[in-house]
């Protein structure tokens, strides 16, 4: 073998500029580290650029181009060639992961992609190898950096949904489309991957439902604050009863306590749950360009100094549809006697079950806000749809998840 | 190769205990992941069990014998006999670190020691191998449960140091002897592991100066509360300088925003900082039995998957003994003219700058409590013995460290 490695890059955007110089950059401490020495063998981007070469030339192949089209023929490509890749392209990971995996087994080749979730926080490498043996329970957190800096904004000072995100698009934290971000299907792709590190199970994209921030009101920041709750985006995986895993993204409060409740701004964090470890929160920036690349050369190195991720399949989990939830309820109502009746008539009949309410008079209208006892999900929105339907509401309700107090 | 891995284990205490267990309850998980069946070859305690023999039947020795002697020779003889070694003893590497791992090069063989350092938190696995070609900068934490425990029952419930303690023990979160965690003993140990790490740099125990929480008194904490400030144990290892690291454990103020502030109980919690990371925060519970047989299966997962973990010396680093931080200065003193000037003037000969000063009168007597800019811990050490030495001053006077606001 030769004391130098080749590595072949797919991409010149911002990430894949930051890996180059970072790559370039610290090539001393990897040599000194793995033993061997890497070595830019091409870079290919849309436009320019032979992947056949560059593969042709590569030991490793990087890719940062983004986007399933044309990066999962070339990764495919790649792998069944033997040749080991690491990607941080979260998207194609959640739509061709089992794919990937296989084509990775047949080629005798390694895949790596701890740059795909959590930016620097190393969750995949925690999920595969510390707790590979280790029967984990629950996977769940913030990924997504975007969300939480508007969430956060919109707590701190009071600003709209749309101005927080215009902020945020003006300093950089969100995309001039930031549609994926803000629907949570970024989060959606991102806990489709852990959930499959984490129970071994073939999860599915569309088996991920997810929900996202748009329609969150600056009311329902000021119920958080005064309550002390925290509001975040949570992506959530875990085990459902002993044949199941449900793996969702929703907007949710934490009661104060909750180890993701501090967690503001772009920063990302995941907490792992298991019995014998009780559980773990790892936190840390979300994905700029430099916590990418640090993430990849991570995985770059594993790679040269060997030692294959851990992957197990586990046939005995399907994934689950309907779980149970606490809920937060905020109804505009006329105020007039008999609506709080009719209200608790129609979750009693859906067997959801109130643990507090709070009604403020406003003129001839009134606010009802309700937190529920966790109950099924679906049993919620099917009285959610009934009380749509009661004469007395002025507008729309809307209701938020609500994740119990836990500790302490 | 067989497909059974034979595993011999030193030690039966609590933590050999619970790892027999889970290795057994595991077998089957560390199959399909690793490839290779786990099985146990020989237990040795103290009393029971031939060594020479388990050496003889093991591919892979799991040390939790704890203590040095006869650890240390043990784990010796396995290593040159090219056996993997895996072991949770602080003490054993914090001493015996670099021969050790001499050890393993020439026995060809892996070590790993994830269970020394921050019970299941995979903080090791991130310093060496996540981040084993990035420049870390920090290295720092709460690394010891007990104390942790302590400090928050103090400021939660206004206990004394003694009562806190006394709670401790009997909810079995502190030792019948506790000395070696309250006085900072075994966190300067741990931080002695991973500033090697961190740094490649052969740090020696010696190397290390700690301070406990024996001396901390209900009045901080209170101060503490009404400022909203936490006070924790730190372990810290930095770069100071272009050439030099430091490394300490001492009692310490934490702003409020800060990551670490929110970790509460017995709970550990580890921070790293690098360039390109900005930094990651990685938190769970403390070395219970059941965390710390978690980190070992997990270790000896990877021993059998392959890959070594990642070493790296940097000989242009050596350990600094001096380095600038910010000081508590609480001060009991006749409440007479010309007091605070005598101990500005103290401090100003010494360079010590201060950033705010409250004084309260209490009869003939009055607190002063005093906060310093950044200084050199001599200088400030040097103030402090003179302002010991003024006749103006009722008790002794006290000093703990603070983490200036850096997160907004």
């Amino acid at each position: 073998m030769s004391d130098v490695v080749n590595v072949g890059i797919l991409g010149r955007g911002t990430v894949g500029g930051a890996f180059r110089r970072l790559l370039n950059e610290r090539a001393d401490m990897v040599e000194e580290v793995s033993g061997r020495r890497p070595r830019v063998s091409g870079v290919l981007s849309r436009k320019r650029g032979d992947f056949d070469r560059i593969l042709a030339r590569s030991e490793i192949v990087v890719e940062l181009m983004g986007g399933v089209d044309p990066a999962l023929e070339y990764v495919m490509q790649a792998l069944e060639a033997g040749r080991h890749v690491v990607t941080a392209n979260k998207q194609l990971l959640a739509q061709h992961g089992p794919d990937l995996v296989n084509a990775a087994r047949r080629g005798g080749a390694q895949l790596r992609f701890e740059a795909a979730v959590a930016g620097a926080i190393p969750v995949i490498r925690v999920v595969q190898e510390s707790l590979g043996a280790i029967p984990i329970e629950k996977v769940f957190g913030i990924v997504n950096g975007t969300t939480n800096y508007i969430l956060t904004e919109m707590r701190r000072s009071g600003l709209s949904y749309g101005e927080a995100l215009a902020q945020a698009q003006e300093l950089g934290y969100a995309e001039a489309d930031p549609s994926e971000d803000v629907n949570g299907a970024d989060a959606a792709a991102k806990m489709t991957i852990l959930a499959r590190l984490a129970f071994g199970v073939p999860v599915k994209l569309d088996d991920v439902p997810f929900e996202g921030i748009e329609r969150i009101r600056p009311d329902d920041l000021a119920y958080a604050k005064e309550l002390g709750l925290s509001l975040k985006l949570l992506g959530v995986a875990e085990r459902v009863g002993d044949d199941a895993i449900s793996v969702r993204v929703f907007p949710c409060f934490l009661y104060p306590g909750h180890p993701l409740a501090p967690i503001e701004g772009a920063f990302n964090a995941v907490m792992v749950e298991a019995p014998t470890i009780t559980e773990i929160t790892m936190s840390g920036p979300g994905a700029g360009g430099s916590e990418t690349a640090s993430a990849v050369l991570g995985d770059v190195v594993s790679v040269i100094s060997g030692g294959s991720p851990l992957f197990e399949e586990n046939a005995r989990l399907r994934v689950a549809r309907d779980v149970e939830m606490a809920f937060y309820l905020h109804l505009e109502v006329e105020d007039r006697p008999g609506v709080l009746a009719q209200v608790a008539e129609t979750l009693g009949q859906n067997e959801v079950s109130v643990r507090s309410v709070v009604q403020r008079g406003r003129g001839d209208d009134a606010t009802l806000i309700m937190v529920m006892h966790p109950v099924s999900e679906k049993r919620f929105a099917a009285a959610l749809k009934k009380i749509g339907r009661l004469r007395f509401l002025r507008s729309p309700p809307r209701s938020i998840r609500v994740i119990e107090e836990e500790f302490g």
